[in-house]
């Protein structure tokens, strides 16, 4: 029998803990047996949250201390070294784990795993890579939201890390990689963006130039590159759009009782639909960077979202993302970056 | 009888051109009657859109030359001084029209508007706001695009004149200002943001502190204040994501025979739903900080956005939008921003 591969899950992060966390684990497990799952966290709160005895394929570490959603970062990092999210950590840094999953604090998760698993040789800041749902295609944006000021030079490693991922994954064979900008300038964007651009043109990337905010969801780019700041208010300006269409679809379809019977008869179509843009099915944001794989869940996620966070982690051991990103790198590193 | 409001268009602007804006004219005219149009552009070519003789309302002003969607803003600046869309701003420089509206080159409108009308002193960037739509009230963000890189000083500004906007044109009593920002970071944003921070939190706007992508759309801030790449941003990844949307839905509506048979029955909940985040609208961008009214019009739009835009700038004029700004913002230098 094949190794599973084995996921540690901070068992306390995220706005509703341990039991989203459990539920999803139960869940996951007893549709994938090729996985097994190490929950940290306060031993006691998650085994009342298990079946009577732990069932196969899960184990419990337990972990004293918990990093509030709200925490600052440097804190957690000083104050909670024994917290289930630093504990989910260690497992992969002591190779108990081959990857970890958290919804806990965004900030401290990024701070711990670089404190903890130390970055790959040539990358300079972790980013935060998530997969969206295009017309035609998916896309894939980072950074969102770990880096605020970026250099040129972090955006292009940013762009070898996110085509390097897509490609072990085997989403894409060569990732079509945009840098975001804006139509308005009469000479496009700001220095840093200027000079990515030129960094990205003379290298081997399958780069496409500038893109703008809407191409994201188009399908026409793989990969889009941006500066922490820029991506977390796509990524968030967008779920507020998408949240919004999807209260006012629900409220026009209750307004009245013939709308609620329209919504009777179009409910299967409706459903259909709001699979297709459900953003749970796109749950799970990557740390790439890091020597180790971490995988951040939105926090305030059911377990079906969660489970999705899982299999992100899953498929990135599967295809040795870390190891692939580590080895274009040093290329990148050897080669100089604009050959 | 009151004086009509005389509103200069662009006639040549826009992906469309003069076809698009002749119908929007004559359309809006035949629904107010409050208004006047000036349409500037190629005679002949304006007059081969209008019935006959030339309706009430319309004078045409004939211009020589057109800006390209894609020439560069100094370009037309330096060799088009007849084009359709300098001739309209001009019609406001000279007194000859209230306010100006152009689908034309962003880019170019907001280059020409600047160096024909001249800042209102106090303000040195001009910024482009336009209205979106909330699920419980609408938003305004400012800047869209105008400017890449902003100082704090310039988001003050931003903040000033876009809560000015809102309270000229009684559309809130006192507008609750908020500062785009990210969650991720130990000390939130960048230095400009965390400048602005404090100059806005001393100032005496209805400010409410730092707001994310998200809040835009739920109804909670009135005046998202950003700088111009990250507003773009914000904006048009709201449009990718809405329009991807719409045609999934279209998509799931027209799959089979039952789901076109649902969506026949669920037709006039749809179309109810569909009005209520129709871009049209919204459409109506306006440049604040000039002197002078400038309202951009969507480049790609039909006649109905078109004359949304023309209600926005009429809007503008009845409420003295240019005047309103004017004084807040020498009260603010005469006080000193951060009193």
């Amino acid at each position: 029998m094949a190794e599973k591969i084995r996921i540690a899950l901070d068992a306390m992060g995220g706005d509703n803990g341990v039991k989203i966390v459990v539920a999803a684990a139960l869940d996951y497990l007893s549709k994938d047996a090729s996985v097994s799952l190490v929950l940290c966290g306060d031993e006691e709160s998650i085994k009342s949250h298990l079946p009577g005895k732990t069932p196969d394929g899960i184990s419990i570490v337990h972990a004293t201390q918990e990093v509030a959603m709200d925490e600052l970062p440097s804190k957690a990092l000083r104050n909670k070294k024994d917290s289930s999210m630093r504990v989910a950590i260690n497992q992969v840094k002591e190779g108990h784990a081959d990857a970890c999953v958290s919804a806990g604090n965004t900030g401290a998760l990024m701070a711990t795993a670089r404190f903890v698993l130390k970055m790959i040789p040539g990358i300079e800041r972790p980013a935060i890579i998530t997969q969206l749902p295009g017309l035609v295609n998916d896309t894939w944006v980072l950074d969102l939201g770990a880096n605020v000021d970026c250099t040129s030079d972090h955006l292009f490693q940013f762009a070898v890390m996110g085509s390097e991922l897509l490609i072990a994954t085997g989403e894409r064979k060569t990732p079509k990689v945009g840098l975001l900008n804006i139509g308005q300038e009469e000479i496009k964007g700001n220095e840093q963006v200027k000079k990515a651009n030129e960094l990205l043109s003379a290298s081997e990337l399958n780069y496409i130039g500038y893109v703008e905010g809407d191409d994201i969801y188009t399908g026409d780019v793989d990969i889009v590159v941006t500066d922490g700041f820029i991506g977390n208010v796509a990524l968030k300006s967008s779920e507020g759009v998408a949240k919004m269409i999807r209260q006012r679809l629900k409220a026009a379809f209750t307004r009245s009782l013939l709308s609620k019977l329209a919504g009777v008869i179009a409910y299967p179509v409706l459903k259909t639909f709001a699979k297709t843009i459900d953003p749970r099915r796109y749950n799970g944001a990557s740390l790439l960077g890091l020597k180790g794989i971490v995988v951040k869940s939105h926090g305030g996620v059911d377990a079906l979202a969660f489970e999705n966070a899982i299999a992100v982690a899953k498929t990135e051991v599967q295809s040795a993302v870390t190891e692939h990103i580590q080895e274009k790198i040093s290329l990148h590193m050897n080669n100089g970056k604009a050959d």
